[in-house]
């Protein structure tokens, strides 16, 4: 059984928002009865604005991304459950400063479907509006929530750098470029340990055996590629790394931003040791690590486990990756 | 069972390290042959340096708080064990600049001895140091592994502000004193939901039943005060909030930083709904939130549940607690 620290299971988000707001008000604040969260001052003007947004349950993504020179919104869901058409919408038109705004969408169904339906209601009232689909996960093609690739912690590299893109005054369309460069240059892999629960449903998503792991599972537990007996870090490096390097072939010398992302349960000190294992196993094909992130940007709730993200660099990339950012949860090292 | 990504339980430390100084090659090092990390170029001059650390097991503490305006070197131990005097000598050495060192040691018995053992041997080569006990924990007054009260998620506050005089350029006198005085304004307490193990042992510490919490527990798992039904995260908020300001009266207008510490395996979620309900606890007896922290800052491995840690503030304290540090794992809300 998995137990939680919350008050009535059908109101975490509302809660989780509340204390959102409580602890950041000089940052943040909550669009009335949705649940969009803006920066304290918007629409900011001459300023491409950015929105992400998808199913709670993988906090830090995407609230505690919004700052300078990453997110200007975010709209969230239920737990694991895609933001409606009219809270999209709302914060598209709360973020408008006549600049545009950049939509930056993981791959499922619902959230694709949501975020274009409201896309197309902001643009019929002039609002011009641009999406970006990211599916960095190179595991399974199709899986339970979408048709295509899904999409995971690669997603905070395109709040990056295209948010360092329209902090520079870069157009609607410029920003977007960047974005999608982003998206054709990161990819993704994951595996779980042990399951998590919904607090509204209390039962756990799946069962792992006590010797097992599940590889390219996706971050709302939907099925992998395969489960096989847990191993040393060293051969998980191994499969999360090498699926990854056959999508995206990667010459000597070049340079990447590597991110070891836990999904929740797992202890920073295994973070630590799978991004050993992964810098070596790049190190040894001559692949050179320009900036490291280890730590929590893309949870699953209380899954065990962790995903490895790749993006391919190159001088305009790097330089939007260091690009300053206020955003209380993009740590770099 | 629980499951770890890691290779040789015995080494879990050494490549935990070996992971922290790859993805962080740009800002720290490791004196060879030991378990001290520092910053890349110590000592610096005209500053009076801090040294921290403990067993291993509650990252990003100390390691994360290596930065300016915060920590010059974490010493670590073994998993919930403590460094070595040897260790904590070298720190010393390494990190003097003539202007002399400050050691942040919680309280816990192995600590507190080969801290002092250290600082008694470097004192011999001339080396000024000082030292400073956090004992924030009010659940009990003696445990498992301490004569009087545990320094848990408070220390955090003792390295941001005795950091910050340091980063002023302050004496060591003045350094210590802004130390002790933090320690003396800062107060926690604990909750778990579940247990967590130790890489060699490979068992869990503790054991809860499935509709238990421990109230007052420690970090390493140590006994708290009494176990009882797990209640929603309102009673959880009094259960821990109740015996700090039973311990440190703060009157109405009272300002003070609020942490919502998670232990390892507590979804952030859960961390702003508990964070909420502390929040809105202080505001009806009048005490201000100044300054918001909620997130990991000290784990214990992947045990499930947080603790509360309250900062008594004065104009002094705002300002040093606000003053700029590059330390990553130090966020603000």
């Amino acid at each position: 059984m998995i137990k939680k620290i919350i008050n009535h299971p059908e109101a975490v988000v509302q809660e989780m928002m509340e204390g959102i707001i409580l602890a950041d008000a000089n940052r943040l604040k909550r669009i009335d009865e949705t649940k969009v969260i803006t920066k304290k001052e918007v629409p900011i003007e001459n300023k491409v604005a950015l929105i992400s947004g998808g199913g709670s349950g993988h906090e830090p993504a995407h609230v505690g991304y919004i700052g300078k020179g990453m997110l200007d919104a975010a709209v969230l869901g239920e737990v694991f459950t895609s933001p409606t058409v009219d809270e999209v919408y709302q914060a598209i038109k709360a973020v408008d400063s006549g600049s545009g705004v950049c939509l930056i969408v993981k791959n499922y169904t619902g959230d694709v479907m949501n975020f274009d339906m409201a896309a197309e209601l902001a643009a019929e009232e002039g609002i011009q509006v641009e999406h970006v689909i990211v599916k960095d996960d190179v595991a399974v093609e199709d899986s339970t929530f979408t048709s295509g690739r899904r999409g995971i912690a690669g997603t905070i590299f395109v709040h990056k750098l295209a948010g360092a893109k329209a902090e520079q005054g870069a157009s609607l369309k410029e920003v977007k470029s960047i974005a999608q460069k982003t998206v054709s240059h990161v990819r993704s892999m994951g595996v779980a340990l042990s399951s998590c629960a919904i607090p509204a449903i209390g039962e756990t998503n799946f069962t792992l055996a006590d010797d097992e792991m599940e590889v390219g599972i996706g971050i709302h537990g939907e099925p992998g590629i395969f489960r096989t007996a847990l191993t040393e870090a060293k051969g998980i490096a191994k499969q999360l790394v090498e699926p990854i390097l056959a999508d995206m072939p990667l010459e000597k010398g070049a340079e990447i931003a590597l991110m070891v992302n836990g999904m929740g349960a797992t202890p920073e000190m295994e973070l630590y040791i799978l991004y050993k294992e992964v810098h070596q196993l790049l190190n040894k094909r001559g692949i050179m690590v320009y900036q490291s992130f280890v730590g929590e940007y893309m949870t699953s709730l209380e899954m065990g486990g962790a995903s490895i993200t790749i993006l391919k660099l190159d001088e305009e990339l790097k330089s939007l990756l260091i690009a300053e950012s206020d955003a209380p949860h993009f740590m770099m090292r």
